[in-house]
């Protein structure tokens, strides 16, 4: 949840409040290039006031509790519904995604796509990214597909998240 | 500090397990562009047992409190002595640099330049950084040139933090 004794919400972020606070749950990845696994995550939405949405996300190995993937960013609405989402991961991997909101009962679903892939020298080559998250009330689920080491966009991550 | 309930630390960051934990201090901003201006400053670096370090920065203005900029990402030592460093930043911005570390009595300095800098449609133009990090024992200063806004690269920030 939103820190009480902070600054009053932004209007920009004020029709998202309900994504602020943190979800957890469970879900699956795979890709062609991998084993099929499951993991454990922790979504945080945060906010200080000003137009947009700080984000970070966490997994860790389904069994071993151990740390598997992270990134880090911020949710920029610009009006008309329109988003404006900027990652980084451990990776080496930085993204500038673009997309809208499109309020449904219970919530609505983001959908972003990658406007542009920036890669360090070191970084696995992803070339594409897409990502449908859906909030209905207490439950956020969301898809993630992406293009890397020279396949197609497809299928990597589903996981249904549930309100902390 | 590193969380002692956490994973061991990885061979990666253990030399420079000197930057864990959070660091407070102010700092001075300027620009052509803009009045000058000063700040307080919160930096936070963890890790969680992989090859990266965690970073993040949050200021807010040195009278009112209120939250200025922040910026999050991760920092990648890839052997050497060199580092690959992925930042977002709230206003759009996404950073791609890469640099050096050079061991100084009583900690080091980091030098980072940017190698790629990517914008989303609404943000502010920018489009070269550097940094320039030393750490003394408890006491960390940087330094912070941008080229932006048709500008050429030039001093925009500096402070001096504190380990908590």
């Amino acid at each position: 949840m939103s820190d009480p004794s902070g600054p009053p919400i932004h209007e920009a972020v004020e029709p998202f409040r309900f994504l602020l606070g943190s979800w957890r749950g469970t879900g699956q990845g795979s890709y062609p290039t991998i084993e099929s696994f499951g993991y454990h995550e922790e979504v945080t939405f945060g906010h200080v006031g000003k137009p947009f949405l700080s984000y970070t996300q966490k997994t860790r190995h389904i069994d071993t509790g151990l740390p598997l993937h992270a990134e880090t960013g911020y949710w920029r609405p610009v009006g008309g519904g329109r988003f404006e989402v900027v990652l980084s991961h451990p990776t080496g991997i930085l993204e500038s995604l673009g997309g809208r909101f499109k309020t449904e009962p219970g919530g609505g679903q983001f959908q972003l796509r990658s406007d542009a892939v920036t890669l360090t020298a070191t970084a696995v080559e992803v070339t594409e990214t897409e990502r449908r998250f859906v909030i209905d009330g207490d439950s956020l689920t969301y898809e993630f597909a992406m293009a890397a080491v020279g396949l197609e966009l497809q299928h990597h991550l589903a996981a249904t998240l549930t309100r902390v």
